[in-house]
Parts: C-alpha cells; structure tokens; sequence
C-alpha cells in the first residue's frame, strides 16, 4: 500500500450477521414441542414479494420451520385483483390454531390501506411486529408484557421503568416484539461494536449519535425511537423536518442558557433539531438510510471519517466511494431481518 | 428512578480489565522452560516507589514469576545518597544471564538523568518498554522486530508498511515492546469497545476521536502516536500547544480548500490544532488524562455527553462529577500495566 492510498473502510455484507443468529433460532427451536408452523400470505403480482416470498421459505426450510405460502388475487391469477381476498386470507390465518405465525407481503394497496390490515393480524400471530400496540410500547420503551394484555382492548400497561432497564424477564411477562427491520439494525450496531456491551442493558448506544434519514411509520420512525430508548442522540431527518430523539435532552441550567445539564428520562423525548443534515452528518458515528428512492444519494463528502453507515432501503443510498469515508459499509440488512422474523415465530 | 434523576455513567475499576490478561500471562508462563526471573532496582527511599515495588513482587509471586528486589543508595540506608549505585546494579543486571528483566523504580534523579539510565537497560531486558529504540518503533509504526537488531548500534530497520497492519508476525520477528502504560491504556481501550475488533488490526480506532492531555515522552506523546498509528484521530494537549496526530490528514482537493480528501498514510502525521481544549473535548468519544498535578481537572461540562474518561495520572484529573457526562470512567489504569509488565517479561 502506498503512502497516497485512501484505505477503504469495511464492506460488511449481512451473512455474517446473520450467521450469528441460525444457532440461537436452531436452538430454540430444537426445544419446541410442536414444529412451528409460518404462514406467509402472498396477494399481488409483485416480483420483490415473490422473491422475498420464496427467500423467507428458503430460510424456514433451513431451519425446520413448516412454511405455508398461501396465495390470494393477483398471486393466482392476473384476472383476479391486486390484494383480492387478502383481509380474508388474514382472518382464515388468525383462527387456524395450527399456524403461529402469519406474515403478508406488502405493500398491497398502499400505504393507509396496509397499515389498516397490519392491525388485523393477531398479534399473537404478528412475527414482523407490525402491530400498533407493539409500535405503541416501542414508543413508549416497554420492554416486557403480559401476553394476554395483547388480545385487551386497552393498551398494554406500562411496565414500570427501572424495568425497560432489565435484561431478564418479570415474572408473568414476554418481551414485546420489536419491528423486524428496526430490530435487524440494531443487530447489526450489535455486531458492529457500535452497541456497547459494557454498558447497562437498555443504554448501550449511550455516547452514540445515530443519523436516521426518513421517517416513516415502519421503519424510520420506531427505529429513530428505539435507538434513543437505547441512549442514543438520534437525529431523524425527513424531507419536511429533522428532530432529534434522545433520553438525555440538554437543559438550561440557568438563565444565561447554559446547556450543560442532561436530565436522564425513562424514554425518549422528541424535539426539533436546529441542524441542517450536512451538520447532523458531520456529527454522526452512525448513519441510517432507509429511502425508497433510486435517485437519494447520502453525500460521502458530508459524511464524519470513520463512522459506520447502513443502508435499510432497497435502492442503494450511499454513493460508490462511501467507504473512503465510512469505516464500515453495511449494503443490506435483509437477511437478518428474516432471522428476526423467524425469532419473533 | 425518578424522570428528573441523571443516570451516572459506570465507574470501571481496573481489576475486570486485568483480570483478562492473568490468564494468558499464566498460560505463557506454564509453557517457559524455565522459570522467569525478573529483578528490580530500587535506589531510592521515595514510598510511591517502595510501594509499587511490594506490588510487583505480590503481583509476580502471585503469578509464579521469580522476583528479586535489589535495593542501592537510599533504598538501603538515609546515610547513602538518593540513586546511588542505580547505574552499576542496572549493569549487574544486564550481564547477569539468569536474569530475564529489569525494572527499575524511576523517578530517580530527574527527566535527563533518569532518560539516560533507561537506556543502560539492555533492551532485551527492558520490560517496561523505556528503551529509545522502542520508542523509535512506536512513533515509525514499526511493530515487527528482528530481536538482535536491538543490539545493533543503528536503528531498527523499518519492516515494510503493510506488515504494520498484519496481526501475525512474520518470520524471525517477534512484536516490539510498547511501552507498558501507553499500552494498558489501549488494553482499556480494546476492553471497553473503544477498539473495533471487526476492523482490521493496526486500524482499530479508527472514526474515535481521542484527546489526550500532557505530552511527556513516558506516557502522553507514546500513547498519542500509538493511538494514531490505530487510526484514531489524537488531539494531544499540553500546557503550550495543542496538536493533532492522525493517519489520515485531511488535505485540501482544490483552491476552495475544501477539507474532503483523507489519505492514509502507514503511520501517523503531526499538525498544530486549530482547536482549544474546549472544542477538543467536545468532539472527543475518549479522554485521557495524565497529568501529574493535585490541582489539575477537566472540566466535567465541557465534556461530550457519552464519552469514555481515562484516569492515567496518580492523581485524581477528573472532577467528582465526571459520570454525569462520561459513560464510561476508569480511575486507574496501574493493575493493568503491571500485566503488561510481565507480559513483556
């Protein structure tokens, strides 16, 4: 290597991740008495979710898990409609005792429609975590629940907070299921150091500022809060605003203003950002992508030297030369979302 | 906890961090042949030095290491002058040949006579790392030696660059000494996550940023450049100036001066800072500091909310409210160069 060279940072593509978690899902599931059984529920003509139809009974065949693809409208016949049948297919799914899992490849119809049948799902049977009461407790830092408070028709009571700081179970209660991709990402902070095991369960990404770029309700918004529950800076950046997210807001202390006190809260707090991205950017040990456009691009030249960055979206959001920047790269993280799914199982 | 309470950060004492080395160090010394001795010299009647004395014989007893204490000058009687005798026991020690190491309790006489005695000890001797040539090797990034080049009148010939980024040795080397607290600085770093073990070896800090404070030749510019040559980006202050040690210098692509091209180079560059303490403390993931002084602190609010503090001098740098804004706080790092002592031994 010459002097002049720009080393590059690290590719981290997501199989080794992954790799981590087939022995913990193995494991699990060589303790189950009944052979967990999936059921993926496919009603459109769209070629991702067929793909991803088929890498999700891949990956469920691997392991031993029994994997049903249920097919509906669009997905028999292109004379039936684009999600015909699929409410359906849902409540036929809910009702099946043989079937602990349910998963439906969206979008279908778009994006109010959708998130009206991601609540149909039982969340006893929603492995992607999709449901609003789990978003509800991701919100609001509830780490454990009473399985039985899902099927109430009030929210789930909140847990007392010294408790969001425990790593092991309350007595009675489950962990609440955490959005897949969201908590894909946090895997991979995990594995890539960014995460500090050293420090207290429920605070590990304290010290860290986190970039999260969109905000949308699957993605974007419940990881920005998670990674903030977990003692990150977090600033969410959407075309209209950035915010930042954290449990440690600076306060004036005084009447000069100065900000030197952090008030600690049990959860996250949401204010406006004053920064602009390219300040955000050049603050942040981590930066999130997850917009669904071919044409975004992050600007390496405004990304920090050596931070980490993750795509999330499908379209490639980083330029080409953003490992003469980043320390790691992390292409795709969809192949440790699918482990998560079948954990969520 | 009440919202209102700051969470402090975790206060890590050294022993954890050492405990991780008796275990190699005991496995290295089951496999020696020969029982290791390892002599000290001790010329003074100063009690820190009597004191450090009782813990490496405690240390090495404990550890199966055979250790001998050599008391000259004012060690032995009042009537006897301070260092007398230090020079002729370092040259018993050398020629003796059941003798494996040297340890010598400085300070002695002062920074110029005591930098001359540590070049009397052999370097095949030097367990501490004070030898010159050891630190040559540190500030060249040359951390692969032919061990009899260290007899040689010349300097060690620099192995090529990229061997600088093997983890294994080549062969007919062995690793060069690195000075034992510059080095039980970084083992604190490696244990607290500081250190990217899933980046590649001799670039593992890379994306920290690291404010080291004072600059002598015993702790603070060794463990600046040694930092550096890990990739990380080291803002070393002393009372007079503040200067920045990285691998990757920024350096203007154009006429506009923009700052956006990094290049790597194999060791580290030293440039004046632009930066005050106060702004360097404010960008810092690690503060360390080793400041010989009762009266000096850093200031708890101008740290960055997060950060890891290293306590490296005798005496308390930090003030008593630093884990309101550190997350993590190591008051000592001395149980841990005492193993880096008898790993080198």
């Amino acid at each position: 290597m010459s002097e002049a060279t720009a080393r590059q940072g690290l590719l981290l593509k997501a199989d080794p991740i992954a790799a981590t978690f087939r022995d913990e899902v193995k494991d699990s599931l060589a303790k189950c008495t009944t052979r967990p059984r999936l059921v993926g529920i496919l009603a459109t003509s769209s070629s991702p979710s067929k793909y991803y139809a088929e890498f999700t009974r891949k990956q469920c065949e691997d392991l031993g898990v029994e994997f049903t693809l249920k097919l509906t409208g669009a997905a028999i016949s292109p004379d039936l409609g684009e999600g015909e049948g699929v409410e359906e297919a849902i409540i036929e799914a809910n009702e099946d005792e043989s079937i602990h899992g349910i998963m439906v490849y969206f979008p279908i119809f778009g994006v109010v429609q959708d998130h009206y049948l991601q609540q149909i799902v039982s969340p006893l049977k929603d492995v992607e975590g999709l449901h609003f009461k789990f978003h509800y407790n991701l919100y609001h830092n509830i780490r454990f629940i009473e399985p039985m408070s899902l099927l109430a028709s009030t929210n789930t009571l909140p847990v007392p907070t010294d408790i969001a700081d425990r790593e092991e179970l309350p007595a009675g209660t489950v962990k609440s299921i955490i959005p897949c991709t969201p908590l894909a990402v946090v895997k991979c902070l995990e594995f890539t150091g960014v995460y500090n095991k050293i420090l207290p369960y429920g605070d590990r990404a304290y010290g860290k500022t986190i970039t999260v770029i969109n905000r949308s309700e699957v993605v974007g918004r419940p990881l920005a809060a998670l990674l903030a529950n977990d003692g990150a800076r977090v600033i969410s950046v959407d075309i209209n605003s950035i915010q930042e997210y954290t449990k440690r807001p600076r306060v004036p202390t005084d009447t000069t203003e100065s900000l030197t006190v952090q008030r600690y809260h049990p959860r996250h707090v949401v204010h406006p950002s004053h920064l602009s991205l390219q300040e955000a950017l050049a603050l942040s040990d981590v930066v999130i992508s997850a917009v669904p456009s071919q044409s975004y691009k992050v600007k390496t030249e405004w990304l920090k030297d050596g931070c980490v960055c993750i795509n999330v979206s499908g379209e490639k959001n980083f330029e080409k030369d953003v490992r003469d920047k980043a320390s790691i790269y992390i292409p795709a993280v969809g192949k440790v979302t699918i482990f998560m799914l079948i954990r969520n199982l």
